[in-house]
């Protein structure tokens, strides 16, 4: 068979081939970026399975609306802090969908497109198959700093048909966008008219304070949002959500229709009755707390393992602190590369994604993602300390 | 924003649209194509949710490899009549997606791609995105004249990407490939090299004899074969499966990962549990016994109130005696198009879906779709005579 010249540049994902690694025995994953299945309310949704096919079943397990499940739709606009239409919200099949229908709306064959340097993987890869141009603004541990933003946009046949960012907790690095940077890039967009892809799958997970306001909030009509239950109650349902400018949701909708029909009704159905009754404002504190603990144990492992960080940073590990979410980021000693540690870690019983196939052009090939969601506190500290016998190993330490 | 070129092409769904329609009260639908909600095993998948989440809970709510959920690909690979590795089996979130998919994979910006006459219209959406030359193959009431395949197959840049075909049933026609029809389709491909794409939504939907074996059983090197539980179980769950060649697998799951990562593992293990112990077995026996009644029902109903339709067809509503499925296929008189009739049918309690947008080129106007499983056999009676009775009005009869 003849491939589509499209797939010369996709490759396999770095992502979904290291989830095969997971099963291997023994490993402690600082890996996948799965959610900790701890946080998973099984029993609400063996409650909300047997509501749902009781009262429910035929329409549940039948057919549905492109759109989604109205009552869905509703629970989601009212959960969003600005003033969001229903008619607004398109249900997707795990945000990663919405990356994929948002590259087929938005992107020609050499299209500029915007991202943050480092950005989320999932999203280059669902924009790559459209074949776009893909552009990385300059990003400092704020998000992407405006003045190269400005710098990138282009104009004419050129010019950037958005810029995609997500402003907390980013994955891969952890990094938030402060609420000065948030007004700036807002600012900046509206300015040049660069529409802003918004993704936000980790917002409600912060630890301390709530993130300041999506950028959408700042500017409906110039913004995607893009949302997911994910990271708030369960990954295997795969249900996310896009807010879409009314301009923009037909277009959406079609993509959609063409896609998959529609997202399952009854996952649909399944969500929107656990969502009752203010379960959410309940549930997702224990998520927060859980998490924060075992960020706190990550950030007091790698302290412990490299006490001489911050005096001797190019022969150590440094890392950053992360407010919320579920990932860590991590830079290995001069000269060493992520990906050839990477073997040697997992033989010392650890694994990590190594952080430069996050970088649309040229990786930081020291760089690393350090989940602290999955593994227990006790597993942080034994994977911290194989990481470091790792790291020390090869620095003939 | 400035949206894709791709768009251009694009119309909003038909399909989709109707659906809408059914909603308003009291309209007899022969329109939606939606299964009989009578033939949803509801107590079973209530059953299977329990087990599922009370055994597998966890697992059932994380993330997944792209692939899908072994044991179901195992099983699937188990019911088709031709030797399949599980490792060729994807799980996509509805046949619909693995169209979107081989789109993707398979068709550059002007490919030429092969469809019967008429054909599936999700799948003309799925593919208009990647932008191909869709060419219409003749067709008669057996599917594809082969003279007309291997004179349209093209050759060297201009070569068809592929012939996609629905042979058991076809979805809208409701007409099966004859087993001298395959046999000489499957020989013309392998001579051409031209890969097969083989929807079977509906082959185990049959009334009285199963359809002949599968394309893909004579050349599974040269096919693409989907599946879907949408028809013998239940479409709200949105599982389908492809089998590919080893070769073409890896691009499906490239474009599956980027798409949506992986299909509900929750509803993976759903359909997987209810399957188990024989389960369809027992179970499509029942849908097919509901649907032939019903396919009954309508054409002692359609030669009721059409008494001179063999003597006088061009005066007449004609229509074709479906084995199985969901579909049977209608020719209004001489005159009259579908289109027109529509909103005067709806007018008298009754909808249907217009045939001519099931054409990739030249559709015939007079032709319009008639599923008879979502009504009951009353509501077939009643709903044939509110269709000639509208028929006739505009007759002037």
């Amino acid at each position: 068979m003849q491939f589509a010249d499209r797939l010369n540049n996709v490759e396999t994902s770095a992502i979904r081939e290291l989830f095969k690694l997971l099963g291997k025995p023994g490993i402690i994953s600082f890996a996948g970026g799965l959610p900790s299945p701890k946080t998973f309310p099984v029993d609400a949704f063996a409650k909300a399975c047997e509501v749902v096919l009781g009262h429910d079943g035929a329409a549940a397990l039948q057919y549905a609306v492109s759109e989604g499940y109205a009552p869905l739709r509703e629970a989601i606009a009212d959960l969003l802090p600005w003033n969001v239409d229903p008619d607004q919200v398109l249900i997707t099949t795990g945000s990663q969908q919405a990356l994929d229908l948002i590259a087929k709306v938005l992107i020609d064959e050499g299209s500029r497109v915007l991202v943050e340097t480092p950005t989320y993987l999932g999203a280059l890869q669902a924009f790559t198959p459209m074949e776009p141009q893909v552009v990385a603004v300059d990003s400092d541990d704020e998000g992407v700093l405006v003045d190269d933003l400005t710098a990138k946009v282009g104009s004419g046949a050129d010019k950037a048909r958005f810029l995609y960012v997500l402003p907390n907790f980013q994955n891969p690095t952890g990094r938030t966008m402060t609420e000065a940077r948030r007004a700036a890039v807002a600012a900046a967009a509206l300015k040049t008219g660069v529409p802003v892809i918004e993704d936000n799958p980790y917002g409600d997970l912060w630890f301390d304070t709530p993130p300041p306001a999506p950028l959408t909030a700042r500017n409906p009509e110039g913004c995607i949002y893009l949302g997911s239950f994910s990271k708030v109650l369960a990954p295997g349902l795969r249900l996310g959500f896009v807010v879409a400018p009314k301009a923009v949701y037909p277009k959406l909708l079609q993509a959609k229709q063409a896609a998959d029909l529609h997202s399952p009704g009854f996952n649909q159905r399944m969500i929107a009755e656990v969502m009752k009754d203010g379960f959410l404002d309940r549930h997702v504190p224990t998520i927060r707390a859980l998490y924060k603990s075992q960020r706190d144990a990550m950030l007091e492992a790698l302290a412990k393992h490299f006490p001489d960080s911050n005096q001797q940073p190019d022969t150590n590990l440094t890392w950053n602190t992360p407010a919320g979410g579920m990932f860590l980021w991590a830079r290995l000693p001069v000269g060493m590369k992520a990906v050839d540690l990477l073997p040697f870690a997992v033989d010392k019983g650890v694994a990590f994604v190594p952080g430069a196939p996050f970088y649309a052009d040229h990786g930081d090939e020291r760089t690393l993602r350090l989940s602290f969601v999955t593994p227990s506190v006790e597993e942080i500290h034994r994977g911290v300390a194989a990481l470091a016998a790792a790291i020390k190993e090869r620095q003939g330490i």
